[in-house]
């Protein structure tokens, strides 16, 4: 095997990716350890817990729908069931504010995830540069990398007190100026919640426009907003020229099992999506797509109920947090928190490892979201909000245990 | 976008893929037809009916299971559940006739498709050369074409009565003196069921040591061999060093609609597949997984009854071809047929269309199969016995009416 390969796949690392832990020892922080085991139940927030939040209503039902409509479910077009993409289509144009023809402008795939992996496959190859946000979801990163692209960073700050808040649109413009074709991101941004403003949002598709750039926008959390929140959909004020836009039912659904996504938009980067699929995975699991039939369509006040609860504990975790002294970004969107570190005995990596050892607390480091956020910790808080304010706590503790 | 993506993608065209033909119109063959429709139900060769080849049983109700678990199952590790890797690959090492250990050297993929990209990602980049059989399974040459790698064609003689009849092992050889490091093929061999001798196993395994080459080996259609035939599992023969071997309950068992599939052997590849995956789809979809409890483990005699219903379908058909003079090879294995065409005065493209428009029978071009084989169409014969006998009457039936 070529070097090249071999360096591609050592820098696809993924020991710290969220579900992955368990592939870790425990044997090489032993001797780091202060003080003994917080004995609680395991809080996971690597990702949500879908005991705690249970799938949508109906869900299983429609799979059995699927599996009993045989064949014709089992193999559909490698872009997915006409029927339920044409469904989706409609009520994904009514969510975002502009039309979808549903047969050209939209395919489903295995998971937000499948969709953004063929949305950078069909656009970036070797030695084109890409704008990325940091911080933002560590794949659009690795991606880009996979493919051998160039990142061109581009600064988000997320914090309400940041001097520069918001996005670095100055930085995002020389990123064009210096050649990116391609910018990707998250929104709401993952890790931090962050919402882009209508402003922002109106100067990334004028900036597109100019340079000519294609967007590749990720609002796998755009249903999850919190009371008093202004969202812009991209699509909606840009139109669909060289835009593909990424949702799914994984996360606010809690669907993740079923491992459905739909990207949509730009008919030509869509064809292109789908022609790939053809060799990585044919289609998203026929009788899963089945499940779509529910989403977008759940029981009146289902998405309302979802969002008050996960609301709720926002607010309680971020307050512990900020009682504690970490520094904490309300986010305004989606389920996750980014809290700092303080300062502490031992690096933020084998805090993390503590933290899984000795308090039965998983969380992802913030080193994968961007350079600058190595002390930041990343927690999925669609948990049992018992379980998430106990594990908060211990966290706190041993912080406290490992302060200077 | 760079030159180089448009033409990669150019190059990935699935208009004459299995499942596609749909997107294709019929207004371009109107001026072509000779005589009217043959009214019948519509037989889709491109691939199996899984109405009349129903899943195997427990299918649904160990999806069922996997469900209940919940949060366990929705999000395990991205090369699968332990538990259940564990399980498949005790049962796998029992039918392949060597060792697996289920935590570091079987990852579970959204169907086998899943896992021959996985592979082929993890072993070529550009500029490697990769031996490719001719003809097989048309995916091996898009996924070497898509990472740009450069495929070196070996003949297959596939017929009885070829002069050279067997793998081309001097090709072969020679492929790996042109610096060919990795090996892709399919045993049995997809479109014509060929299985390879214990004799060109022995030779294969002895060129791959020398040349220290990467086997991957998709074996598909393994479990379903006819009467008096010799199977050779290559990985039994050559040890797991370098070695993917790629199977899953997709055909045989009638489980498509799970995307489910496996790769199994080289530790250090396997780790590749997953850091890949990761980026890819993430995972199998989790509910999926616990279907693969169910599989190699199905009631006494359904795998029996199953090899015997496909026989007597091949005979017929075998029988019905060449009682018109088509040239067919008997298959040794799986569910495909791959006779040859006469001349006619249409194109065998052409044909393909007519025979979906006029006799409601869908085949897959053999040019999607190798450069040598143009005048050859594949199917899939597990269908209903009645219904295939009756598409391949009107196969023969309009064969004749284009005849010069």
């Amino acid at each position: 095997m070529s070097r090249s390969i071999n360096e591609r796949f050592k820098a696809l690392a993924t020991d710290n990716a969220p579900g992955q832990e368990i592939r870790q020892g425990a044997a090489d922080i032993a001797g780091t350890m202060v003080g003994g085991q917080l004995d609680s139940r395991l809080v996971d927030f690597s990702h949500g817990d879908v005991d705690a939040f249970l799938p949508t209503p109906g869900a299983f039902e429609a799979f059995d729908a699927g599996v009993r409509e045989g064949g014709k479910q089992a193999y559909t077009e490698y872009r997915g069931s006409r029927e339920i993409r044409e469904r989706v289509s409609q009520r994904l144009a009514d969510f975002t504010g502009a039309s979808i023809v549903g047969d050209e402008q939209l395919i489903i795939t295995p998971g937000t995830q499948g969709a953004l992996f063929l949305a950078v496959a069909s656009t970036v190859s070797s030695g084109d540069k890409v704008a990325i946000i940091q911080p933002d979801y560590f794949a659009n990163r690795k991606l880009v990398e996979f493919f051998d692209g160039e990142i061109v960073p581009v600064q988000l700050g997320y914090h309400e007190d940041d001097k520069r808040k918001g996005l670095d649109l100055g930085e995002l413009e020389k990123a064009f100026e210096y050649g990116a074709r391609v910018f990707v991101f998250s929104n709401p941004n993952n890790p931090t919640g962050y919402v882009y403003s209508l402003a922002e949002i109106d100067r990334i598709a004028h900036l597109a426009a100019k340079f000519d750039a294609t967007i590749i926008v990720d609002q796998l959390y755009s249903r999850l907003r919190y009371s008093g929140v202004e969202y812009t959909h991209y699509r909606a004020k840009a139109g669909d020229t060289n835009i593909v836009t990424i949702m799914g039912p994984s996360k606010t659904e809690s669907l993740s099992g079923y491992r459905l996504g739909v990207a949509f938009g730009c008919q030509k980067i869509i064809t292109r999506m789908e022609k790939l699929q053809a060799i990585v995975s044919l289609r998203a699991a026929g009788y899963s797509q089945a499940v779509l039939n529910t989403w977008l369509d759940e029981p009146d006040g289902w998405i309302d109920e979802r969002i008050r609860l996960h609301e709720a504990i926002r607010d309680n975790l971020v307050s512990l947090f900020q009682a504690a002294g970490l520094r904490t970004a309300i986010p305004k969107a989606g389920s996750y928190l980014f809290p700092e570190l303080p300062e502490l005995t031992v690096s933020p990596e084998v805090f993390v490892n503590l933290l899984r050892v000795q308090a039965n607390v998983i969380v992802t480091p913030g080193s994968e979201f961007s350079p600058y956020t190595p002390s930041s910790v990343r927690l999925n808080f669609s948990q049992d909000h018992h379980a998430a304010i106990a594990a908060v706590e211990r966290i706190v503790e041993l912080v406290n245990r490992y302060r200077p």
